[in-house]
This record gives C-alpha cells, sequence and structure tokens, in this order.
C-alpha cells in the first residue's frame, strides 16, 4: 500500500543514483582501453546467436511476417538505448522467447479474422505493445519492484524449465519439418521430391546432432586436461558461434549431384529489401485496427507485462548478485520505465520487443569480473614482489598490496575494502606469526589469488558495442542465410539442455531416480544443500507438485488461441507459494527447498594439491600454477549464471566423512 | 638353452598339472547351478559380436571366399575343443583381428597368381596351418613359453594400439565404401543410384556414430546415479549387444519409399548353403597346390605362429593375474601345444583358425570372481550374523567366518587361507580390542566387502557353453543379416575407443598433450604410478620413440604383399628393449615405463562414506549400502582387463596434498 502512496519514489530515487556514477560509467569502459573488446565480443555472440534462432522462430510462426531481420533490429536499437539511458548497463537486452511465443499467438490470432487480417498484425501488435508499455509505466511509477522478492525460486525455475521444454519442442518440431515440404513451396520442384526431401531429413538429423554434441563439448572446454590455456579459453568462451560456423561449412562440402536448396537454410529477408521496410511505417496503420481488437489487445498485454516484469527484473537481479561485489546502485524502478518506453518505440516500429535476458545478464558481469580481477591481481602482485625483494615485513608488504587495491577499486569509502580485504589481510599476517620458516615460504601469488575479492568493471561501454555489434550483423544477414536451418535446430536443443545444470528443480527430479542405495553418489558430488538438510520423502512431493505444474503450464501452451494465458499461472504460484506452500511444508525445508541462492556443499578442494610431478622438472620454468581467473568464476556460477554458495562447515564435515581414521579400507 | 635340452617338460608338467584338477573343473561348474549362466551369456555376447564383425571384414577382404559362417564355426570348434582338452579354461578363444589381417594379405597374394589363383585360396592357406601348426608344436614342446616375460608392457601395448588403429580404418573405410556401389553390384539397380548410395551414407553415418555413442555410454551404466543396481548392471554387461539390436531396429523404421537394400545389411550366405559347404572339403585340394607355394607359405606361417603364441599366452596370463587369486595351475605348454592342434584342423577343413582373445578372456575371469564372491559373501554373512545374535566375541564371529570361506573355498590346504584372510582377521579382532562401543558398532558387512579376497569359480563350463552358443548362433545367421553393415563400423570404432583406457601407451600420448601447469588435474585423477616417478622429458621421449614405431608398424600394414611381415617389428621390439633402451633410459624409469603391471594411485576413497542423507530416513529401510561386486571388480580393472594394483602409500601421501592444514582457502 505504501508504495502506491508515494508514486514516482522509485525512479526518482534510481534516477539520482544512477546519476551520481554516470560520468564514471563512461570513463571506466575508456579507461580499460582495448582489453574491454574481451567482453564485449564474449557477450555479442552470446547473445546474437540466440537473437539469430528466434528469428527463425518467429518467421515460422508468423509465416515470415517478422524474422531474424526484426529481432536483430529491436535487440541493437533496445540494447542501444538501454545502455545510454537505461539504469544499470550490465543489464543485456534482446528478443527472448516468451516474446516470440507471444507474437505466435498474436498472429494465430489475427490471421484468419476477417475485419483484421495479416496485413493488420504488426498495427494490432502495436496496440498490445502501447497497452504494455503503460502497464510497465505504472508498475515502475508505482514501486512494483519492491514486490520482486516474492517471485522465489520455484517459479523462476519452473519458467526457465518450461522455457528449456519449449526449446526441445522447437527443436523436435523443426527437424520433423527437414523431412517434410516447407509451407508453400512448389511440391514439383527436384528438392521437394521424396528422396531428397528424405535426404535433407537425414542431414538435418547429422547437422543438428552434430552441432548439439560439439556444442556441448566446447562448452566445457575450460577444464579440459588438454591444450594451452589460452585455446582452452577461447573455445570455452566462442565454441558454440564456432561450431555453428564448422557445421556450416560442411554443408557446403556436400557432392555437386545433390539439388540447390538441400539442406535447407535460413529463410530471411534483407533489411534493405521490400519485405524488411514495410513495417517502419505501422504507426499510420494504428488507426485502421476496430475499436473492439484495441481494447481486446489489453488481454495480451497484461500477459507480456507481466512477463516482462518478471524476466527483466530477474535478469537484473541476477546480474546484480551480492556476491560480485558491485559499488554502483540498482535502478529495478527505472529500467522497467525505460523498458515501457523501449517497448513503446518497438510496438510503433512493427519490432517485436526486447527486454532483459538470462544467462546473457549475469555472464556479462561475470566477463567484466575477469577483466578486472586480472588487472588488479597483476598490479598487486607486482607491488608485493617489489616489497619482498626489500625484505619488508608482512604488514609492509599487506600495506601495499591494499593501496593497490583502493587505487584500482575507485570506491567511494575505504570501510568496505578493509571489509573485503580482511581475509586476504589474515591470511598475510598469519604467515607473519609463523615465524621466520613460514616467512620464507611466503607466496603471494597464492594468497591473493585465494583472498582477493570480486570486483566487477562496471561500465556501460561493453553493452554499447555489443548492441552497435549485433546492428552490424543485419549487414551480415547474407552470411546468415547460409546457416542451415538444422543447425539452429541443434542449437536450440543446445540452449535446452546447457540451462539444465544448477536449475534446482531439475536436478531435484533427476534426484527421484537415484535408488536409496545410490544417494552417497549424489553427495559425493557437488551438490545444494538441501539434499541434506531435508528429509527425501519432503523432497520427493514438492518436486512432483513443481512437475504437475509443469506439465499444467506446458498443456496450457498447447490450447490454440487460450494459450496466451500461459503466465498466468506464473502469476499464480507465487500466491500458492505464500499460501498454500506453508501449510504443507515446515518452514525451514520450504526455505531450503525455495532457497533464494543457490546453496550448494563444495567437493574436496583440489587447488592447493602440491605437484610432485612439476617439483621434478628443473626450476627454470615457471612454477605459476595455471588457474586461469575465468576457470575460477565459471566453477563458481551455474550455467543460469547464478552464483553458488559454498557451505565450509559441511565441507569440514565432509572431510571427516571422506577420509574416517581407518585407511585400511584402501587395502582391499 | 636349458629348455631346448628338456623337450616335453613343460607340456607334460602342464597336463600333469590339469589333469589333477579335471574332475574338480567339471564338478565346480555343475555346482554352481543355474547361476553359472550369468557369466555364460556375458561371455558369449562380449565374443560373439566381434567375431560377427570380424566376418564381414574378412568377407570383405577374400571377396565372399570366407565370412561370418567361418569365423563363427572357427569360433565355435575351438572354443569346445579348448575347453574339454585345454589347459586353462579361463581362457577364451575366437576368431581375432591378426588372423583376419593375415588371411587378407594370402588372399590378396593368391588371387591374381595364374598357377594358384582363389579357387586354390583355402588349399594354400591350409598349407600355411599346417606349417603354423608345426612351429607352434616345436614352441610347446621346446619349452618356448618361458620367454614370455620378455615381451613386456612396451610390445603389448604397442600391439594393442596398433590393432586400434587398424580398427579405426576399417571403421572409416567401411563407412566410407557406404556411399560407393558395392563390389561386384549392378550399378543400374535404383538402390545404386546416386540419390540412394547418398541416402546410403548418410543413413550410415547415423548409425555408426549412433551405435558408437550409446555402446560407449552404455558400457559405464555400472556408474550411473540413475536407475536400480541390477538395471544398470544389465546395461553394462549387455548394452553393446543391445545397442546393436536397438539400432537394427530403427533401421527397419525407414519409410517405405526407401528402396530395398537401402541401408546395406551384410552379406554372409547360410551355413547349409553351398558356398558355406564347399571348404569342408579343402582337404583334397592340398595336392593341388605346387611345391614352390608349399615352401613359400613357411613365410606367413612363421608371422602367424609368432603372433598366435604372443596373443595366445598373453590373453592366457591375463586371464591369470595373480590378483585374482587362483588355485589351479596354469598350462602355457598345454595350451600352445592344443592350440596347434586346433589350427592344424583349422586348416584342413579351411576355417581361419581361433586363439587366445583379449579382452574376452580376463572378463571371462572376472565375472567368475563376480559369481563366487557373491556366493561366498552371502554365507560369510549369514553366519556371522547368526553369531552376532548368540553374543558371541569377535574371535569367534571370525572363526565361523572362516570355517564359512574354507568351505567354499576347496583349497587343498589352509595356509594360503590364512593369508588371505588376514586383512579381514585384523579388521574383525580390531575391532573386539577396541573396547565396548566399538563392538555394538561391529558391522560384519563392511569388514566382509573391504577384506572379502578375491576368489575365482574356476570350472570348464562356462566356457564350454559359451562356445557351443556361438555355434548355435549359425542358425540365427538369417537373424544376423538384417544387422546393417554400418552399425558394425560403429561397433569397430566402438572396439578400438573401449581399448584404449588402460593402455598406458595411450595415456602417455595424452599426456604430452596436457600443458605443464595443468599435470596437477592428471595427479588428481586415477593415474599409473611413472606420472610421479619418471621425469617428464624421459616419458616424452619414450612415448615418442614408441609412436615412431608404432607409424612404422602401421606403415608396413599398408606395403601390398610385404605386408605380412608386419609382426616382425614386434619380435624385433623384444631385443630392442633388452639390449638398446637399457642404454637409454635409467633402469628404474624403464621399470617405471614398462611396468609388468599396471600399478595406480588410487585416487580418494570414498566408499565408506557415511549418509547423512539416509539417516535422516526411516530406519525400516535396508541400510545396506548398494556397491555391487561387479562394480568394485570394474573399478580395480582396465577395460584391457588387466588388474590395477592399488598403491596406499601414495594414497596416504595424496591425503596430505589434497588436505593441507589451512582450510581457510576454501572460504574464498
Amino acid at each position: 500500500m505504501d508504495n502506491i502512496r508515494s508514486p514516482f519514489r522509485g525512479i526518482i530515487k534510481d534516477f539520482e543514483g544512477r546519476k551520481a556514477c554516470y560520468k564514471q560509467d563512461w570513463e571506466g569502459g575508456f579507461r580499460s582501453g582495448i582489453r574491454i573488446l574481451a567482453p564485449t565480443m564474449y557477450i555479442f555472440f552470446a547473445s546474437a546467436l540466440p537473437v539469430i534462432a528466434f528469428g527463425e522462430q518467429l518467421s515460422r510462426e508468423t509465416e515470415g511476417t517478422l524474422s531474424t531481420v526484426e529481432t536483430l533490429t529491436s535487440t541493437a536499437i533496445c540494447g542501444i538505448i538501454h545502455s545510454i539511458l537505461g539504469g544499470q548497463p550490465l543489464l543485456i537486452l534482446g528478443v527472448a522467447e516468451p516474446t516470440v511465443i507471444m507474437y505466435g499467438y498474436l498472429f494465430s490470432f489475427i490471421k484468419n479474422r476477417e475485419d483484421l487480417g495479416r496485413e493488420l498484425f504488426l498495427a494490432w501488435a502495436g496496440w498490445v505493445c502501447i497497452w504494455t508499455a503503460l502497464m510497465l509505466f505504472l508498475l515502475a511509477i508505482f514501486n512494483a519492484c519492491t514486490i520482486i522478492i516474492r517471485f522465489t525460486r520455484i517459479a523462476g525455475e519452473l519458467f526457465g524449465m518450461l522455457i528449456c521444454v519449449l526449446f526441445i519442442q522447437e527443436a523436435i518440431k523443426g527437424l520433423v519439418s527437414e523431412f517434410d515440404v516447407p509451407h508453400g513451396e512448389d511440391t514439383n520442384s527436384e528438392k521437394n521430391q521424396f528422396q531428397w526431401l528424405y535426404t535433407n531429413g537425414l542431414l538435418a538429423i547429422i547437422f543438428s546432432f552434430g552441432l548439439l554434441f560439439t556444442a556441448l563439448r566446447s562448452r566445457r572446454a575450460r577444464s579440459w586436461r588438454y591444450g594451452t590455456g589460452g585455446l582452452r579459453s577461447f573455445i570455452a568462451d566462442y565454441g558454440v558461434p564456432l561450431m555453428v560456423l564448422v557445421w556450416t561449412a560442411l554443408s557446403f562440402s556436400l557432392p555437386s549431384k545433390v539439388p540447390i536448396g538441400v539442406p535447407r537454410r535460413l529463410v530471411t529477408p534483407l533489411f534493405w529489401e521490400p519485405a524488411s521496410l514495410y513495417h517502419w511505417t505501422v504507426i499510420k496503420d494504428l488507426g485502421r485496427v476496430p475499436p473492439v481488437y484495441i481494447f481486446a489487445a489489453i488481454i495480451p498485454a497484461v500477459m507480456i507485462a507481466g512477463l516482462y516484469f518478471f524476466d527483466h527484473s530477474v535478469a537484473s537481479q541476477m546480474a546484480q548478485q551480492k556476491e560480485f561485489n558491485l559499488k554502483n546502485p540498482p535502478a529495478y524502478h527505472w529500467d522497467i520505465f525505460v523498458l515501457g518506453v523501449m517497448v513503446l518505440l518497438c510496438g510503433l516500429i512493427g519490432l517485436p520487443p526486447s527486454n532483459g535476458v538470462l544467462p546473457q545478464s549475469p555472464m556479462h558481469t561475470k566477463s567484466l569480473a575477469v577483466l578486472k580481477r586480472q588487472l588488479i591481481r597483476k598490479k598487486m602482485l607486482r607491488s608485493a614482489k617489489e616489497c619482498m625483494k626489500h625484505q619488508a615485513s608482512h604488514s609492509e608488504i599487506y600495506g601495499k598490496m591494499q593501496a593497490v587495491f583502493i587505487e584500482m577499486d575507485k570506491a567511494p569509502t575505504t570501510i568496505s575494502v578493509a571489509k573485503d580485504l580482511k581475509d586476504l589481510k589474515d591470511a598475510v599476517m598469519r604467515g607473519a606469526s609463523e615465524g621466520v620458516e613460514a616467512k620464507s615460504n611466503f607466496d603471494p601469488e597464492k594468497h591473493i589469488d585465494a583472498h582477493l575479492p570480486v570486483r566487477v568493471n562496471e561500465q556501460r561501454l561493453s553493452n554499447l558495442m555489443q548492441s552497435l555489434l549485433v546492428g552490424l550483423t543485419l549487414c551480415a544477414i547474407p552470411v546468415i542465410r547460409l546457416i542451415p536451418t538444422s543447425v539452429l535446430w541443434g542449437y536450440f536443443a543446445y540452449m535446452a539442455i546447457d540451462s539444465l545444470p544448477g536449475n534446482q528443480f531439475w536436478e531435484r527430479m533427476l534426484l527421484l531416480f537415484v535408488t536409496p542405495s545410490r544417494r552417497y553418489k549424489v553427495l559425493e558430488g557437488v551438490h545444494a544443500s538441501f539434499v541434506e538438510s531435508v528429509p527425501f520423502k519432503f523432497m520427493a512431493i514438492f518436486t512432483l507438485f513443481q512437475f504437475a505444474y509443469l506439465l499444467l503450464c506446458f498443456g496450457i501452451t498447447w490450447i490454440p488461441v487460450a494459450g496466451i494465458l500461459f503466465p498466468l499461472p506464473f502469476f499464480l504460484l507465487i500466491s500458492i507459494r505464500e499460501h498454500l506452500l506453508p501449510k504443507l511444508f515446515q518452514p525451514q525445508h520450504l526455505y531450503e527447498l525455495d532457497a533464494a541462492e543457490y546453496e550448494e556443499i563444495a567437493g574436496a578442494p583440489h587447488r592447493n594439491l602440491s605437484l610432485s610431478f612439476k617439483e621434478k622438472e628443473t626450476s627454470s620454468q615457471s612454477s605459476e600454477l595455471e588457474v586461469c581467473d575465468a576457470e575460477i568464476l565459471d566453477e563458481l556460477t551455474t550455467n543460469r549464471g547464478e552464483i553458488k554458495l559454498r557451505n565450509s562447515n559441511f565441507t569440514e564435515e565432509r572431510h571427516f566423512q571422506v577420509y574416517p581414521d581407518d585407511h585400511s579400507d584402501q587395502h582391499e
């Protein structure tokens, strides 16, 4: 109630907060120099590929009315606007799966109505956007973002699983369609004869499974044993676009006797062709929409506004998890307001709107944290080694290190620095108190690697540049059209499977299939804390409830026109979570099963393993243990971009479970 | 020299030794009752599939003269003879890759000679077999098996790698051939038109990669987290034949518009058709071979005799590794003599001979060890629990357990029993000395699982029955002909990849690609002892030498007719190993790199992890920790069937490396 009585309060506060650091947001980017290109390119590839894939999906669902051109344009325009005017510049925008599904429903609703028809589709969608924008404005003005904490894990993961299921469905539908004549094509042409359709289908199986398999493999490259660190990092960061490239290249190695059109490739108009140009003038058709449809547009608008509000805020929240130690304030209210502006704009120029996307947003923060860490680490190490040469005491060394950190950090006060650096200080000083021998073993590198707090290079440049690159991709559409559609179906399957690890709902479902006697395997591996603290029975009931709910949501998406209401169960889930679930489960179990953060029991720590193999080599070789920063951060986050919390008490407990006093059992 | 002066010594000793336990060899099999079927079926499927695959390869290399019918017949006949008359009944016989390659060379040598030609191929091969048998007799009579210790790891693993490379080559050749018109077929038939040839090729890619992927996955089923233990064991044991079945079934799900003959399936005559019958009368053609060819047959005979001597003895050795605690004596000399008899027989009836095969022979012993272990464990546990009910002391309990063990073991003396059971006794008695509290926690199951020595159900029945089953497979040839050839190419690739883990040559090659800073990953995992004890430089030189040698051997197989000499480098390697290598490497390094056994540093032991997850469940549930016996034995052996030696000293050392006192690093 308080929120409604003080309108604009949130927006103004956000605006003031971000204004104070606006100049610094740009300076920070330019100061990083050429190295800012690494996170920029990383995020560009991570966000451009899904946008292309969604464009193809949208093109099929709207029978070509909208396509990759529009999704790329919307992503670029919204990204540029957000990076300049938006509140939280770490948030990445893009056309996402919910938008594509919604536009699919809008199109299927409209295409057979005589009084509206396909030619007025974009105008009507424009009205939907206008209503949506209006609602987003209201949500922003009346400080609705304060209720975002009610969207707990259960809703977020259920939504994530639904998207995952829809991706799989899209992959299967796409693959099956490769065996049929495409919609509206001549059935008499050579490539549409049975033998070539069949060949096309078989090639689609090979390309999509090939892409899926190689993309999943390359994703895990950072932990490979083989190859240099640079190569592994490159494959892990750019492996998926690289594999799209490889499979596309392979699709051109077919014998020349195969007719043109096999395998099928993306169909999308160039952005300067009439098919892409007509919708810039949608605004003048707005008046031609019959009034009854203008008001009917409120229903999808409520759904879309709800989805966007939810998605945008959660993506922003994930990009600003507290473990990233961000210095600049959040701007949830302001960002919803800016989102409303962008939705309005997109509606008026006939584009599908963009919103904050997962997992790209937390990936963006993570890549900037790596960049910052590398810079700080390098400088600190240099100063510490300098001090050690001069036989400085441990407190002197630490003083130097702290000074470097403060200089790099540029934080307004040093209070938080002292707190953040406490671990590092303790580690350095403990070395001092342990006498001469310990001192001679003092290794600043080890302490810095272990205790350097996370710092993120918060700026707007990488977001702006990646949006510009997405815009430039429009010029590359002739190249994009070379990608076989089947590669995209594989990519959909990849996105689905890649989103599963770290989703506790999925992990709990898997756990149901582990026989009781086999659960020790789960405890041996990395696992969430509910595994140890919640009895299996309650975990199973909770999971089955969630699964039934998922089936319900998925079922709704299949209803022809009413399917547009599919976000409703999610909104309903909030009140189920607040009112019904606490009656069925004990509070502490519910807290564990629906934890806001991903709390995880760390496995046996291996990082400080001393290397007898290496010690035997000549000491002239660098003794640097190559654990690259990106790898550490990768280990700390799930594929959704969530930070995992490591529970050290459990680790120590486990230590004794794994190594009971009786060692004789090993002799078996 | 001593060997030559006392001919027949080895054969007679072996014969006497096996005669003493011959009756028991049969009784032991029948006493196991119906349970003996488990190892029988397991080995039958493990040995029948390769024989079918080699049959197809042989059929291509001999242009249909020999095929799956002959390889199956030879395997069945030799298997039956060996299981009844052979020395070591744990040894499994079959037509193996070296035989197929050799017959390929013999055929390509002969097919274009005017004075011999294809019709006399089997007669000439018969002469080769006669010479081979003669040499094997001489080797057996003059106790040549005593030199088997000179075949060290370097030769065995090089040979294994060569076979692996040849499998891969066969898989690739086979896959490529699917895109071409088969040898001697009508190029005008519908299925041989470009579009269907191409479809056939694409299907071949899907089927072969599908089989490869699913077979490799199912192989590791025993360590899956999901599913019940029984299901996982079943998939792990029979997954590969199951997958052949699944992919064959899938190959029948093609649309009916695809012409018959796409995908291509195995071509093999039925064994009652004339094509299979003519070679039973090869013996009467022997005289028609010109004398010069009879003597020329000595050259391939030397090669084959060398290969068989080597392969047969190594397979036998692997089936009798000392960790299996076999009770009955070996019979190397006698087995070579029996092998000679079988080669002679096969030659005279126009079959390719069989010899001892890897990894089926150690797999056979392993599966029998599991069977025996299950039986002993069950009885011991029952008697221990009985005692505990009566509040018996620990020494009474142990006494009972020992009595059961001796009863089951049927060993001639109890000396070895006392030694073998020492660990178990220590564990049980330690419980007694630790006072009342420890006593109440006494869990005989845990001690038995950890310390029960390995016992193998040594008998002849499982070998005989699996050979009979292979013979019965001949009646199933109409079913076998349904298997698509592409599934077999995938199976060749599977055999190649499956043979790699545990091959130290392969592991050392991989190690060369690990950057120095990344080698700690190797140390964290399960690894052989040379990794810690031999400097990287020497390891690298040794491996590169071995790799160059492998290239040489592989190169020789490509030479048209002289390729038949490809076993020569292996014989040469023995003297290189004895005379050249000790000059280049230090003795202890050479010992580690060329160790007779696979010595491995065990990873962190997880078996006794106490389960807090489970403890929270109702205690009425069975608290039995399901670590099935087969799984333990699987962990103890490599895919080649070699026993890994766990080095407990290293384990303890590692324990401190992994868990240094400073735990604060985990909080990072």
